[in-house]
């Protein structure tokens, strides 16, 4: 843990330094992963999930009977939890329509966007140390919202050959009937291809390491779009004198228990509830089952004494956090102002967990700066706009002299002739 | 050019296999531009504007003289032509605005979606054959509207070290004035890493070749996001016997004068229709200064006689071409059923180069199967949405037991105690 104060502006590149995925070294198994999907379909995948999974599969979507079964697997409270989060974010996300407006341009000139589905989408979750069903409820809730017609949900078995029972029945609650045992690389080059076993779909969304990632990058290659490239989860803390160092504490180590690689930031112009927070991290510590990975991810978070709330905000928008927990007195005047985050916590009672899992809100998030650019999932992320227009005779007429003059211009000749033929009859 | 008749649905795929780029054979050269320009900033991109433009340049920026200078170097015919451009273009953007609204999730949970225009942007123009002044409008109008702070262009010069003057006047027209002589992959390396001249961008726009395109993808391992791949330009017809073969003529020679792999495809079940058109792409081609071009396009164009306009409109959603053309005597019985396509033009007079100059869509469109799941430009491309919530004691409260259960699940005790520590006190 650094304990930063006097940070000059010309350092904050390098204090605010994120880890890169060594893509040079990654890229030689993506790409043979994804030449052995694409001669071998479901042949490699069988292969690649023996290899690296530990799994001797002979089929690799998830039976009626394992989903069925998956009900008597997992409690009733788990259950309820999950419909009401289910319930949640299906209120939060229903209000992001829009109404498609025709636009008059001029007389005879009409222009207008459609908002479409997406056919075919692909959601993938990850294996390892815990179980995201979660993630399933931020994928499939909106791709169902949006109405994509096709949705495949991939994510690893374990060495049994199984999906945990939370995956498969969150995947029902949220509609989602076609699941397939496969992971990793391999997964995302059969949604971005297509075997015999899994369809090709137009676009994969979800979390993932650096693999998958990569993967996710290759898949660009294949004419498949990809939500966003993921990298390690991230929190970025303001706080004053009114936070409450327990409460700050316990969200840093929220964040921390992620992984190893979680970027940990607190950013205060009050020294005293810094080092209150600290000594509170010190005790809270000790107190989680994952603390061996909370520790090795604190060795690199960054705890900054800054000069006011200005240099706050500004080092945020810097940094763009993916989640930015904002905990002053005042929060609406810092959250005016921010530029680049991706899901805002505001105030004292609005800790990261909320928004993780059941307030409503997407936990599926630009990181690695891409907050600048990218949008957390939404149910937009599922649809395309397609435009249309349509202009009669005298329309055309109003407008041939714009258009041949820039065709003309642009020594597009075709271009011009396609407006003169159209008016010479 | 190819004539196809009862087309069965498993030869589809072959039919209307696009050309891929040889991603392999590029990324050596792609990596290495940007490896050189991460380390040797402007010094690089002096270097290898001399080497692939031919231009022996010591300052990128466009000068302030420079730009005076364009007005008096176009026609003003030219000029009116882009001022009607640019106001029917920003009255169509203008009306992509959303109200944020919060929403009441329950008593004490608030959530809402923020819409905040990306910071830094970079718009890339190609040079070759034609200058493309017309996207200058397409990329930069959207970036203004949408409130873009930073915006830099960049295009590559002449020999002689210019940059077209109606590229500089649709950039003045559009309100950007950082504008830079570079182009190809290192353009795009210096947009996403930033030199000395160059200020790194969040987002990278615009049109290009599969150069530009791998560059583009390589961004995304530089943090930095992209609008789109971008592969050959398309147009898709679909014709009944109410449609002119001359204007049909016209508009596949419009798109096919764009480059030797641009994509052309013309869709009927009236088999008149079809031997008319042929008869007048072989008068019309000879007619156009850029008739070389158009025929080598030509060469792989597809002409399909089709069974009935069922089949014609599940031909193109599978396609999902950039342009779709509905020349049919009601279109809007196709048009609704249209799924995948970039833009579509209705009736006898849409000509596609009435969006492609003036009408008020963008032109910046998906391409190479794309349009399955992306957008054309338009101003949510030049915003992220930020998620927010503010959540009160008895909110949480409320939450409690739904949070902690699933974090409970997931393994993720720090999560829990996150909620728990707040409803303690």
């Amino acid at each position: 843990m650094e304990i930063i104060k006097n940070l000059n502006k010309n350092d904050w590149k390098e204090t605010f330094q994120r880890p890169s995925i060594e893509f040079e070294a990654i890229s030689e198994a993506v790409d043979e992963i994804f030449r052995e999907v694409e001669k071998k379909g479901d042949k490699a995948l069988f292969r690649y999930t023996n290899f690296f999974d530990k799994a001797k599969l002979d089929k690799l979507k998830v039976s009626d009977e394992e989903l069925d079964l998956c009900d008597s697997e997992i409690s009733e409270d788990l259950k309820d939890a999950i419909k009401i989060a289910c319930n949640n974010i299906q209120k939060f996300h229903n209000t992001q329509s829009i109404v498609d407006v025709k636009v008059k341009i001029e007389d005879g000139i009409n222009c207008w966007q459609k908002h479409v589905p997406i056919e075919n989408v692909g959601l993938y979750i990850p294996g390892g140390s815990a179980p995201l069903f979660s993630s399933v409820l931020m994928l499939a809730i909106p791709a169902k919202l949006a109405g994509c017609k096709n949705i495949n949900l991939c994510s690893p078995p374990n060495s049994a050959g199984k999906i945990h029972p939370a995956i498969l029945y969150a995947a029902k609650e949220a509609g989602v009937k076609n699941i397939y045992k496969i992971g990793g690389i391999q997964a995302i080059a059969a949604m971005a291809i297509g075997t015999e076993s899994i369809s090709k779909v137009d676009k994969i969304y979800g979390p993932g390491n650096q693999y998958v990632t990569a993967a996710k990058l290759k898949a660009l290659q294949y004419n498949t779009a990809i939500d966003m490239p993921a990298g390690p989860s991230e929190v970025l803390i303001i706080a004053d004198q009114s936070a409450k160092p327990g409460y700050l504490a316990a969200d840093l180590l929220s964040q921390a228990e992620h992984g190893p690689d979680s970027q940990v930031i607190l950013i205060s112009w009050d020294e005293m509830i810094i080092k209150e927070t600290i000594e509170e991290l010190k005790g809270q510590i000790e107190l989680i089952p994952r603390s061996n990975i909370a520790k090795k991810s604190l060795e690199h978070a960054k705890i900054i004494l800054c000069k006011d709330d200005n240099e706050a905000i500004s080092l945020s928008n810097f940094y763009a956090p993916e989640h930015l927990i904002i905990a002053t007195e005042n929060t609406s005047i810092l959250a005016d102002r921010v530029i680049n985050a991706g899901s805002v916590f505001l105030g004292n009672y609005s800790p990261e967990s909320a928004g993780d899992y059941a307030s409503g809100t997407n936990h599926t998030l630009p990181t690695s700066g891409f907050a600048k650019s990218f949008s957390g999932l939404n149910i937009f992320s599922f649809m395309k706009k397609i435009s249309f227009q349509e202009i009669s005779k005298s329309g055309l007429n109003n407008l041939a002299k714009t258009i041949t003059c820039m065709a003309e211009e642009e020594g597009l000749i075709a271009h011009k002739n396609a407006v003169k033929i159209r008016l010479k009859d």
